[in-house]
């Protein structure tokens, strides 16, 4: 079977936590909307069986839809065996990839503070000020997290000696932050190490590697979930 | 096993969602910060294990803890017999609680826009202006997806014939909404049949009865998740 994924064809977005694991996973998909457009996607999500996304990305299979990123994630980790089989560790991964879903949902935040259906620069004042309270308090304390996450095992990685889809998403979210705070993550980055040894690894994962390469890595982009505004970064 | 539930002592806010599924699945547990303390909290929080909870509310168990609603409630679901065994019903409501969570994230950001770790007041004009869009966009959004919910199964509860903690959930939103945003809930609420249904059904459960009836029930405040500020309420 070859998965169906929905998602926005021109982001990397929340749909790009699913991509890197099926990538990594080398699990068969096909990313509709970017052959079929944007308008195939609002079509189907609105006609999908009788349980419906309530938004992108969602996976179609054999009968229903999955939402959610980390409910999709989950049910590929234990589907194909990206998950450990532990009930307290596949606790711990899921509790870990919900944080990363709340830092994500707070960078969305940051360029819409305050109207998610309005432009950035509609409100540009506010952002500058959850910007500011982001970059000093809300980024060092999830990354500590984090961090603290890649240190609290012997192994290799998050969870023990293989990679998991936790480490696929924490490879993401240092690479949306480096795009977004560039300034801000070289200030942070020397106090996270754990952290920037998995993404280095990740990256180097063969079929980590050869996706960044290929065209269906879409590039980070300002109409994304991380945005590069310079005026919103600072060391 | 008595669970230890640890969460905010004065208000509801997230560790709401357990302490509801908890007491109509009848399931033991002591709220350890209401007997011992805002302070005992923060202490128990960063001494707990390796694997660290990121924010309350958590579960403590035999050699480990569980944190984020979500996983909590999975967890208790699978353990207790409180949610379904087919796995499509499982990422269905697992899904649904997501959806939950995201809106939940939503109205605390109504009264802090821009600053999580400052005060309401210091964000009024802000939040005026982040009320009037989830007024006006985002709760219809979010409230007919779940209303839609409802509507998907031919049983009474939102998974067939029995309640499952996402009946739990929904009561909760309604409640921590009707308490917000009165005007805008007398306003939606009547395109909202299913949803008031489930609201009534979950709060005649003797179980729940009893617990509302009690002193375990922390009444809603200016501390919480939900907050009645009239000045952001309107039709």
């Amino acid at each position: 079977m070859i998965y169906k994924l929905w998602y926005w064809p021109s982001v990397q977005g929340r749909g790009e936590f699913i991509r890197l694991a099926m990538e990594a996973g080398d699990i068969a998909y096909r990313d509709c909307a970017r052959d079929r457009g944007q308008d195939a996607l609002l079509e189907r999500m609105s006609r999908i069986y009788s349980r419906q996304p309530f938004a992108p990305p969602f996976l179609e299979l054999d009968g229903f839809a999955i939402a959610q990123v980390a409910n999709i994630l989950m049910y590929l980790g234990e589907r194909h065996d990206l998950a450990p089989a532990p009930m307290a560790d596949r606790l711990w991964l899921n509790q870990l990839q919900l944080t990363v879903a709340d830092m994500v949902a707070e960078v969305h935040n940051v360029h819409h503070p305050v109207a998610a259906g309005a432009y950035y620069h509609e409100q540009k004042d506010e952002a500058a000020r959850t910007a500011k309270q982001f970059r000093e308090q809300r980024m060092p304390t999830f990354l500590r997290h984090f961090e603290a996450a890649t240190t609290a095992t012997d192994g290799a990685w998050v969870i023990d000696d293989r990679w998991t889809y936790i480490d696929t998403s924490l490879f993401q979210l240092i690479e949306g932050l480096r795009y977004m705070f560039p300034k801000r993550m070289a200030t942070l980055e020397p106090d996270l190490p754990g952290l920037v040894r998995i993404h280095d690894q990740v990256a180097e994962l063969p079929r980590i590697k050869a996706y960044l390469a290929s065209d269906r890595r879409i590039a980070f982009n300002q109409d994304g979930l991380f945005r590069h505004y310079p005026e919103l970064d600072a060391a």
